[in-house]
Parts: C-alpha cells; structure tokens; sequence
C-alpha cells in the first residue's frame, strides 16, 4: 500500500474533473464539482441517519436502488443544501443529474446515470439557473488534472480541501484509490460524514463494493465529530470504473476483498482525520482512545460523550488540564463503568489511577496541551474492547464562525 | 399561591442560615452556607444520573436511606466539587456533617442529623482545616435573616444568587415553601440540577415528600440544560419541618399532596428557568418548546436536542433565524418524525410548515431573536404530548469562561 503524492480523484485511471464557480458562493470561490467517468461505474453510497433527509439524499438514495451498476458522473454543488426544500427541492435534484447527462451526452434511461450532493444552508432552493450554466461550464473544463479544482468546490467553511489517495497491488494488477471529503461544522456523523466522493479503478462488484463501504465509514467517518451535530446531507458515495483490470472481487473472504477494504480505509480514515484537523475554528486536533471496555460499542459511547463535551473542548482551547472534565464525561455517557477502576492519560502522562488523581504533574500536562496534536486515553479496566474517534477543540472562533453562518 | 418578596430560604418559619468566606474561593468571596431547623425536618432528595459520583452525593444517599425522619442542618460549598477523591473523599464528607452536628451541639446518632453539597473543581480533596474554620463561623452568624448570604456562598460561574419562596393556604393552615440553587455550567441535569436546596415548613410524610420531589424535578430541573454536560454533583434536597401545622401529607391523590406539588413546582421551576438565564456566558434566555408528540417522552427529546445543539445555540447568540439548525436537531434526535408535517415558529412568527419554508419574514424574525428571552417551538404534527426545556445561547464568553476554570 502505496500513499501517491498526487492525492486528488484524478489520480485514478479514467476519472475526470472541474470545479467552477457558478455564483452560488458570493466572494467568486469555486461552488460546483463534476467529475465524469469514461467508463460506467459500479457504485455504492452511506447517507446521513439524519431524519431530516436532504433532497440530494433521497434522490441518489433511489438511483443506487434501482441502477448501482453503470454510473458515469457525479455533480456536487456548494453553498446550499437543498434540505427542507419538499417536492421542489426533489425536482431540483434530478433536474441537477439531468443537466449533467445532457451536457455530458449520457445515455438516457428512467434515471440518469448521475449522482448529485449538496452543501451549505439549509432551507434554500438551489437556483437551477446557476447550476445549469455551472454544468455547462465545468463540463468544458473537464480534464485529468481536475481532482484538485473539485476538491476546492466541495468547501464551505473547510479552511483547506481535503484529499487522499494510495495505490495497492493486487493479483498482478495495480489499482488505485482517491477521495476527497468536506466539512467542518455540524460534523457528528451517524453514517457518513457531510460530503466524500471516493472513486477507484478496481474492477468489484457491487455488493462487495457497497460492504466495503458500510465497513469503512464505520471505522473511519463514523469515528468524528466536530460539534455533536448530525448534518441532514451527510453523504459518501464510491465509484469503481474497473480499469485496474484485475479478477472482479466478489468474496467477502477472499484476498482481494480484504485488500481493498483496508485500502478504503486508510483513504477513509485520512480523510476523517483531515475534517477533525480542519473543524470550525480548530486549534488543536485531539484523538480520544477508549479502552478496556467491554466492547466496540461501549469504548465508542464513552469516547464520543469526551468528544462532544463543551467543557472538555473549551479546557482543551484554553490549554488547561481539567481531567475531571473528561471522567464526568465518562460518568454519563451512559456507559456501565465501575469509578475505581478509571485511568486516564494526556499524552503519554497518567493523570487518574483508581479513579483517583495520580502524582498530577500540572506542569508536564499544560506542556503536553500546547501542542497542536493532542492524544486522550482512558481505560475502563473492564474488558478487552477499544475504540478511537477524532475530534477538535472548542474556540471562540468556533462561536463566531457559526454565529453568522448565513451572513 | 402567592410569591414572596424575600424570596430566600429564610422566608420559612424555624429555618436559620449563614454565608461566610473560609478560603476555598480566592477572591474572598463566600464560599460555606450553613442552614440550621431549629426541629428535626423529613428530607428527601435527588441526584445525578452521572455514574462518577462526588463524594457528598454518595454520602447523603446514605443517610437518607437510613434516616429520612429527623435531620437538622445541610453545609454547602463552593470552590471544591469534592469529585473523583476515592475513599478520602467519603471520610472529607462524612466528617463535613460531623463537624457541622458537633459545633451545631446536634444529638451524635451513628451519623450526624446533617446533609453535605459541594460544589467547584472536579479531583482536588477538601481543605478540611478551612472547613472547619467556615462551619465555625457560620454557625455563630446563623440569623433568620442568613438565606441570602447562603445563597450567595454556593455560587461558582454564577452572576447572581437563584432564590424563590411562595406561599399556600391548606386546610387553614399557610405554609411556605423556599429554595435556592446554584448552577450556569455542566448543566445537564439527568436527575436534578448542581445544586439545590428547598425548605418548607409543611408538615407531610418523608415517602410523600420523597414523591413530590422526584416528580417536580422531572418538570423543572430535568427541563434546563446550557452546555449538555451532566455534573457529578447534582442534588436537590428538600427539607420540611412541619412547623405550619397542617394536618400531615401523606397520601399522592389527596388535596393537599396536589397543592403541595404544585407549590413545589413552581418554585423549582422558577429556580429552573434562573439556571438557564444565568447559565455560563449567556446573553438569551431561550424555551424551546415541542408540542405535536406521540409521548412526553419523545417530545422533551427532540427539546432537548434543539437546546443541546451548539449550532442552534451560536445563531440564536449571532441573532440569526438559522431555522435550518432546529429542524436538523429534530432530524437527529432520534424521535420519530413525518418531515413532511414540521412546523417551526421563532417568537410567535411561523417559519416553517409542512417541512418547508413558510413566508420566510427575516426582518422580523431577526427583530424577534434581539430580544433577551426567545421562544422556539415545534409542532412534530403527530399526536397530543408536548414538553418545555430552557436553555441559553452558546456565546465567545462560555468558551472563556470554561478556557481556563481551574486558573
């Protein structure tokens, strides 16, 4: 497993892509990605356990029912979410995956082979006009060097795009694996995080392909959170084209199977990381590990409920050692625990033995917090089971970004 | 029911108190109450739901089970939660109510007739020399006049003291019914808030008491949150000292039991909705109210989620109708939902209906977000049951205050 320097989608064979701005974003930024397969694809996607469902969730909800096997092209626009938009916004989004084929010269079926995703307010109808002069325009920009382009039309308030790609040997053949992902706010994903696209060349099937996927959110998006709030268009979708000409993976428990999925989620997990490392108003990247519990699920509980404290993030910001913050967290996380057999490090410094303090170093600890990186642990001390999640702290930036979101 | 202007626990016939400084705050500011009943009181009390525990939660657990029928003072503090402190931690608070019953010249049992709260940094043990300097001097300062001082010495990040008194007429018999509390941060009570403390000098059975309590603590402090951290301190106890010569409360479905709890309510909702309005950096005071539920259960969820939500609580802090925001939090809280039947009103301005924009008015609804007290409301379309939560907005200021608590 090989990461490329090249990172962007556009690193896999036979993808294209652009990102333009349509003006959908006031200040000229780039608002509107479209990436074209010169293959069909097979496809498979993991959407937001969000109740509110955003139109472009429901819409690609129903083309990967009823045709995951040859997608060709994916159109992601910025700056609205088309959520909470009703019958309107649901025609919006096909119109959207219409235009795209159209201008793209795509077969046309009962559906066209195009998914679509959106990001930004909620609330508003996406102005069509816009988007079809935007198609029109990055269909004309296509090109193999375009991964990037996109990368930055996916962004709202993500300071710096977000992209990963590797390449993995298998059977004889090569193939590669890129995506790119966005977000910064209203990140606690529940199935998927706000946007990825992740494509390939490896030729699998689409069961494989949709198991993998579950598999590797799971693990990966699935583990961060920046502010404990479930977006409505939490979406990441997978394309494979098959170029890499290998043996079509079908087997669970074949080699092949295994390879891929560990590739998927290394680009996964870098992605996953990269949204913590870049949350609304971040200025530290915090990992929280879980262990000695006695299970996945119940090391996931109590890392979560760290991870979304207010009082744990701001302490974090402000670079202050307040490990009691993080015990209460554990406390009511819901998570059966027994208080005296609780340890906990900053760092590689334990803080808490027995559930009590232990030779607490403040000085050591306020060291280890002024770093950028920043690693918590706790053990349980009642099982075998651990469960890492990603995070970032809580600052005043955070307050003044989403104070004047809409603004 | 009538509220009275001296709204502190000194306001009920035969309860004595005092305030002082010892040394546990900095800034020497009060930081020990001490409240006496001149005749032995029935109590009951209620605690957090946090499975790490402070000490003086555990310790008056114990002496309500084993003697609910003849207590006579409670020592408060402030400065020190007396959390996550092990064994020493039990003996500080144990040996707190000895020192209290002992300069107190309280009758010695096997424990002594006195309750303990602490309230302030998690994981630091009690300086027991300066406790007993403070119970000292307040029990020579006990007065009938003392419930302002004692409210004042249990506060922490709080602006202001948090008292309400009310008085009823029962069976020709008046009695009063007062309270105070303390709490602005980690406040997310699962079963009652940080702190409180309720007198009344009705005379009513412990079990009926013990009722009372549990019930209107699930209305009133069970409604409020400002930051979704639940203490490991929380309590609420309620001492009642029959003074008011009413014929004993005892039964659930008799009259007096209802107007007693309905007394009861009141004052811990007013309590309530001052720990929200007060809560860390808050410049709105925010109801959210969810009516259209299946269950009361589902509704004070998705309340919940709404007030829990950073997103939420920043654009009502930036004065920006994000309607969006709420309807998210609905979607994630796991209740639920038709997105189709959402309705949303700010203030008595609707905003949403059916699940979609509706007239959107944003001067308005920007007018109605300046003021200092916001409602929101929800109607789920789905059934009979509503709840009410309070809450605050989440402003630069919670970030700084909880940066650096400890220092």
């Amino acid at each position: 497993m090989e990461r490329l320097e090249d990172s962007s989608i556009t690193a896999v064979p036979g993808f294209l892509a652009a990102g333009v701005h349509c003006g959908l974003k006031s200040a000229g930024e780039k608002d509107l990605a479209l990436i074209l397969s010169s293959v069909p694809c097979r496809a498979a996607g993991v959407f937001t356990a969000n109740r509110v469902k955003a139109a472009p969730v429901l819409y690609d909800q129903e083309v990967l029912a009823r045709n995951p096997h040859s997608l060709r092209a994916v159109v992601i626009n910025s700056g609205c979410a088309n959520a909470c938009t009703g019958k309107r916004g649901l025609q919006d989004a096909r119109k959207m995956a219409e235009l795209a084929a159209k201008t793209l010269n795509l077969p046309k079926g009962e559906l066209p082979p195009v998914l679509v995703m959106s990001t930004g307010v909620i609330g508003k109808h996406l102005p069509m006009e816009k988007i079809a002069a935007g198609i029109e325009e990055a269909s004309a920009r296509l090109s193999p060097e375009g991964g990037h382009d996109a990368a930055r039309s996916i962004m709202t308030t993500d300071t710096r795009p977000k992209e990963a790609a590797l390449r993995l040997e298998l059977d004889g053949a090569t193939f590669t694996i890129a995506g790119m992902a966005k977000g910064a706010g209203m990140i606690h994903p529940q199935m998927a995080t706000m946007l990825s696209l992740i494509v390939t060349d490896a030729a699998i099937s689409t069961g494989a392909l949709q198991n993998a996927l579950r598999q590797a959110v799971e693990v990966s998006f699935n583990m961060v959170t920046v502010d404990g709030d479930t977006s409505t268009n939490d979406t990441v979708l997978i394309l494979a084209n098959g170029l890499a000409g290998n043996p079509e993976i079908a087997r669970e428990n074949s080699p092949g199977y295994r390879a891929f999925k560990d590739g998927l989620i290394q680009v996964a997990t870098d992605l996953s990381k990269m949204i913590a490392r870049d949350g609304e108003g971040a200025t530290k990247f915090v990992e929280i590990n879980v262990h000695g519990a006695p299970s996945f699920v119940a090391a996931r509980q109590a890392a979560k409920a760290i991870a979304n404290s207010s009082l744990v993030k701001t302490a974090l910001y402000g670079e202050d050692a307040n490990w009691g913050r993080v015990l209460a967290a554990v406390g009511y996380s819901g998570v059966e625990i027994d208080p005296d057999r609780l340890a906990l490090w900053f760092g590689d410094l334990q803080l808490v033995k027995g559930g009590q303090p232990f030779n607490v170093d403040e000085a050591r600890a306020k060291a280890i917090l002024s770093h950028k990186d920043i690693s918590i642990t706790v053990d349980l001390g009642l099982g075998p089971a651990q469960a890492t999640v990603w995070t970032c702290d809580l600052s005043h930036e955070y307050v003044s970004i989403n104070a004047h979101y809409r603004t």
